[in-house]
């Protein structure tokens, strides 16, 4: 042997390994098969913790029914948890854009496992006569159970985390909301001046619309929660065993937290990628929502001079290397920016999900790494949003209330009482002239003082 | 006056229109402002119907309320009625593709409606001094409450339609499962052999897979219940009398038999088209489905000779104009393509969403047309799919039972006897001999007869 | 025979057509086959008048090369011509979304000209022993080279219109871009004020944009003059006669005026639809610039009193049922929303064009269909564009001039002389006094009169 | 001073940055600013390299004109040349994902060149009075016409390499085509048996194709090449000298050696992304027609025994975990999905170009980002192809051969000798019988034994 290899085998023959890498052929292959991205399996810690999950419950049900050995059992159990805690990331090397249907990442779960097994047990890497990546590690499964599987919990976990900081960010809109609650402006439909509001009113509007999103990112994450472990190679449960098919889904709620359910039918669970199509839509709706805010928060915070101007949005950064005092509002622009990727993502998923053929969607890897990437990067999108944006915007008040006293969209508040045509034409005087909408009425007799005061009750 | 028109008036002066035309100005303007697809909007039949129910539900309201006259208020209604039934969707002619966030398809609803009241009172059309579209068919009203609700009654509307042709869908394929129940096949991941599964189980889970379409389209549906009128212009309720707000959501409900709901903030739901991107990322995931289908159909018929010949699609029509004989799976062909044009449609309805400003997105009239559009053709395609194709497929089953038997597939299930190696080699040999894996363990004494038939309980 | 029908016969068997109808059996069968979008092939009149071309192109050779007799010959190229004229679009049936990959259209056109043939030679209808739809009119071809080909030239038709609309859109952007040549304004970028420009560069700027967008979609369409007729089913011309082949690309390009090239290879002409990717981002992009250019006309035209105001768009409609005075840009707004299914069909033609197998793409009547109505849509977008908006539209100059005196965007202009951390110090001073720039720079000594003047040159 | 760090300041106050960092104060707050991806800048290494060029142009451009000190902008120019060379890219840090335009990109490379100028000069790292980021490495320029300058030119250098790897690829189809020209097929259309060909046809065609996606690719490219140096903040050349707009792209040609022009208007230049959505249209063609070809494969690979089974992939790695000697297209596999990304960046950059406003869009750190990131998995996707599949492949070419003879698309090839009909009903009898269509017509007198031998010429 090679100093500083090891050689191991499978079906296609012999291949060195780095003498101390926990993965063994299989991964290695799978490293030489697929320089993509450059981006290792290991980068997707939702998906390496959720891998260790199914393996471990899949191991404390072979041991509980007599499958594997018991030392061999415990020893895989405890790997497990050395996975799911992170310590050994980067021996996830793989390339999250693989071939194979995830078998690549299925045998880098089981191959790692395994070493970390034999570790424990005082065995040498690769003695795989003791504790055998497919045998043991694998047994009663086949990686398209194990893989979707896991590619689900990993979205679930994500999304605890997504939903966090959803939630940051509702409140600090809710809590603007307030701030800003009697301050009155002109509210636009079309880019032109409709009828009053308040400033709160629309940042309210804001946390309310997120909450509805993070209520339907719950919604699709619920057909998330299906798992197909039982169906091994088709949904027919061939090579495993009945009573592991009648545990392992129990099992793996109890080691995951996660509550999990079994589908109707293990055919189409094993090739249908609907959920993950219908979480990706939950993922672009709320991307799309978030990108809306961020051109509102744009928009009402153009200027200083020829803009809207009626909020400021903390100053992040200079805004330019030669205009002086230029300040942009760039934490918005890169939640934008993260919305198109999620858009784009959800393109991705919808091919990958189309391509699918008869038994297997080969294409699960790409839609894995579209989504978890979509729900890192919203997380943190929210996060700079919340702490680098929301927080610090201040309203320009007086520019609004003034604003709101001369507008001519007060005339609308007028039409029970004047009808449409009489309402335009007040309109119509009052623009141009120094005098409101409610002056001019006032003074033509058209209204009476009680009237006026009737109205400024609203909005 | 010319003959044959009549001249109405707006803030912007007077136009002809046809002297019996049942619109009036504003739709005649509009006319001339779109002429961009040539579809009318009374093409939208389930549309024209919502907008009828809609401002049906004011009438009543606003009589009930004392805000219009009985017998202008029972004029209304019944003109409702006439325009609910599709007897004048050719008054509808405004062109789908509109700007002004579907004034103009208000307005269109508000002149044919007041001209049918004005007919039904006896008055000449266009004597808006008795029946006024503004002063009481769109009394209390907004175009931004009104044109929102009636688009997501109308798609309720075919959603019904929808699943009714999913279900006959899927009882289709579940017929053909139970006929295909007992025909031995080799199932196949990645398009490689795999492991064996019977016709049916394939079928079965084809309807499988519609019935959870159609639960979850019902599922996107009930954020379409939710109804924003009352909220006029932004939500404020700007010239909506109190009575009316509390009033017209119940009223509507009872007119048009769905049940709907008030939004938790009216702000939001007047800008809000989180409902209409959740209800297109549900149909896309349907017809993604429907074209996974397809394609799996396409593929499981290939040949007639170097293909997969597994099953026989009923002959629609001579598949070529050169190739004598040759007939092709035109019914699935028609059905991914419509699939296209939804994945097409959700991308028209993202950006529209996207693009929403302030207090009001303008671009509903494209999110209207984007998803009515795709609902018919995926009823249509359903249709077709039906009655046309999956109601006539037959199966080549002396193939099949040919190829199961023969297949070196079976070897996984000798897998828990044999272990992986073992197993792998019988597969081998049998490969390019006449022998099947079973013949071969069987002779080579890895098997008993006792298990060889174990294993043939499953299917 | 039932009175009103006459009875043709396919492969299929009998069916019975409209007694006085043009269409065949093979028509009939593709009626009831996709009654999917209820648009009839007709619509598409540039498709209905290359279908023509290409079968006049192949009746003129095939009579050349004495493969159909002479009077057979004449008679078809003058029907022909009949359907070239559109005088029979409405016995085009079939729906524009079928399967069969255009064999329904292919053959509705095979079946039409043959009967119009029949009929100038004084032959009842359906006397196909006479003149053949398939043995005389679809003589050499097949629908995989000839439904391309009517595409190809369809498209190349619809862009005539297109290039035409788009060049009066972008002579009306210049002359505006003249008529406010001398009007200063500040310049934004990332919404916020930046350094001054004048309003005609900004509105030259548009037509030097649509211009580029011109010559692009003249580049794109060069790969759909590439002609793959002769290669009939596959691309190895199988059936078709080998002087044919030599001759009808020449033949097609003199009966159609469009100069047609052979493809390099016959077979990957046949499958390949990378032309109408190409053609399709082409249109997309010129959609988007166009959403871009009515983006920037909606905001430069938003207010009147709290938005940008910069300048005026022509008023087409009352904007509001409730809002007394307004008015909206509705017709930027219709551009943006056909920008957006122009963005969609991309979607479209991209997911058929991945779909395509082997030796032909089934999918082409989808990207057909996607790309006719995106070009009619832009069209006709453009011209209202042109004529109900761009032509119409004014500038708020005294405003502006104000404005751009008092900008602190000035300071960038003094960057050069005071660097940047005085000019920013200037800017920030003059922010929030009454002062502009210059004068705070001049009064401080910061500047002289000659650099004061010499700066405004500049615009 | 902290001991580790230096103070920097900038326009929001100071902060501290590590000591030995390249980088100043506004890539750190650039840094805290933008947490997204985790993805840094400096593994762009093109778009790197293409700053360093931007950076020295300019640097030698300025001193030529006496602008800058001769040994300052001697020492940027070499500071240029360590940025090109790949030594110093962990110092690019700031988050691909990014607000402000690429503003920070911008300053993160001005920052490092500055501060390597001056270890250059033996100055301590921050003496900006000696070598200021802003006053002399940005001299002249703005964020604005860097930044898109900048990812024009990395998209040209990652263009080299696509090109390169898709020529390699395209040789290795035509390798095989030549190897297969011999060997018969029957074509498939809509999967069913069609007419005859050969597999080295087949191949053939992929090289082609891919040949023709080079030529586009290129042509794409061209508009990349217009570079709005000049231009500075948008597009009126504010703060540049006349001297260096007349001479920095010719400059920077030279420098990068990639023939630059300049654009017809630079107000345009500045805001248009025109060139990026052409560019992104043609990735995204390239990789569907990959995805086809890698859709192709996997049919024409199917099997071993159910499948189509024409074709042999090398084998790369175990199948299976469960199914023993199964092995999977995994290579073609992979290739589909870096398709599905590159359209789904795609929709990422269309969203990103729709969005832009006014005189510069915002969004092209997503585009960039997008499109590097396409152009490096297909470079690496094309390898795989190339060197782990395509130049493997063998083909079945016995099995081909007995299925050619007995095929009844045979029958297509006796049309123009026993018409529609006959040649149908020939067809009709030989599939089910065992003799072929050229043997029944022969048997039959149909045909003559010379008809037969000139019939066998075409494949």
């Amino acid at each position: 042997m090679t100093t500083g290899v090891r050689i191991e085998r499978d079906s296609l023959g012999a291949l060195a390994v780095p003498a101390s890498a926990l993965w063994g052929v299989h991964t290695e292959r799978a490293i030489l098969n697929f320089p993509i991205s450059g981006i290792p399996l290991g980068k997707h810690r939702h998906l390496v913790r959720a891998l260790a999950y199914v393996k471990k419950a899949a191991a404390l049900t072979n041991t509980e029914l007599g499958l594997i050995p018991d030392d061999v059992g415990q020893a895989v159990a405890s790997a497990c948890d050395i996975v799911a805690a992170g310590d050994v990331d980067d021996a996830f090397r793989v390339d999250v854009i693989q071939g194979g249907a995830g078998t690549s990442s299925n045998m880098n779960a089981n191959e790692v496992i395994a070493n970390l097994a034999l570790q424990t047990m005082g065995n040498p890497l690769g003695s795989y006569d003791v504790v055998d990546p497919i045998a043991h590690v694998n047994k009663c499964q086949s990686t398209n159970d194990v893989y979707p599987t896991a590619v689900r919990l990993a979205l679930v976990f994500a999304l605890d985390e997504l939903l966090d900081r959803l939630g940051r960010l509702s409140n600090a809109f809710a809590e603007r909301g307030k701030a800003f609650d009697s301050i009155p402006k002109i509210g636009r439909t079309q880019l032109q001046d409709a009828v009053p509001m308040t400033l709160g009113q629309e940042f309210k509007a804001f946390s309310v619309t997120i909450n509805e999103d993070q209520r339907l990112l719950r919604g699709a994450a619920v057909l998330l929660t299906e798992c197909s472990l039982g169906a091994t190679a088709i949904g027919t449960g061939i090579t495993a065993d009945s009573g592991y098919i009648e545990r392992i889904v129990d099992n793996l709620s109890a080691v995951s937290g996660v509550s999990l359910s079994k589908p109707e039918d293990l055919i189409e669970a094993t090739w249908d990628t609907g959920a993950f199509m219908t979480f990706s839509g939950a993922l672009k709706r709320t991307a799309i929502k978030l990108s809306k805010i961020c051109n509102d928060l744009r928009l009402l915070s153009s200027g200083p001079q020829t803009g809207l101007a009626e909020i400021k949005l903390p100053a992040r950064q200079a805004g330019s290397s030669i205009m002086p005092g230029k300040v942009n509002p760039v934490i918005p622009e890169v939640v934008n920016q993260i919305a198109f990727f999620v858009a784009g993502a959800d393109t991705t998923v919808t091919m990958a999900a189309e391509n699918g053929q008869l038994q297997l969607n080969a294409f699960e890897p790409a839609i894995a790494h579209a989504l978890l990437e979509s729900m890192s990067w919203l997380s943190n999108g929210c996060d700079v949003l919340t702490e680098l944006c929301v927080n610090g915007i201040e309203a320009n008040e007086e520019l609004l209330r003034t604003r709101a006293r001369s507008s001519t969209a007060q005339a609308t508040a007028l039409l029970p009482i004047l009808g449409y045509n009489l309402a335009a034409e007040v309109a119509h005087r009052a623009l141009g002239s120094g005098q409101s909408v409610v002056e001019i009425a006032l003074g033509d007799g058209w209204l009476s003082q009680e009237q006026v005061d009737s109205l400024s009750q609203t909005p």
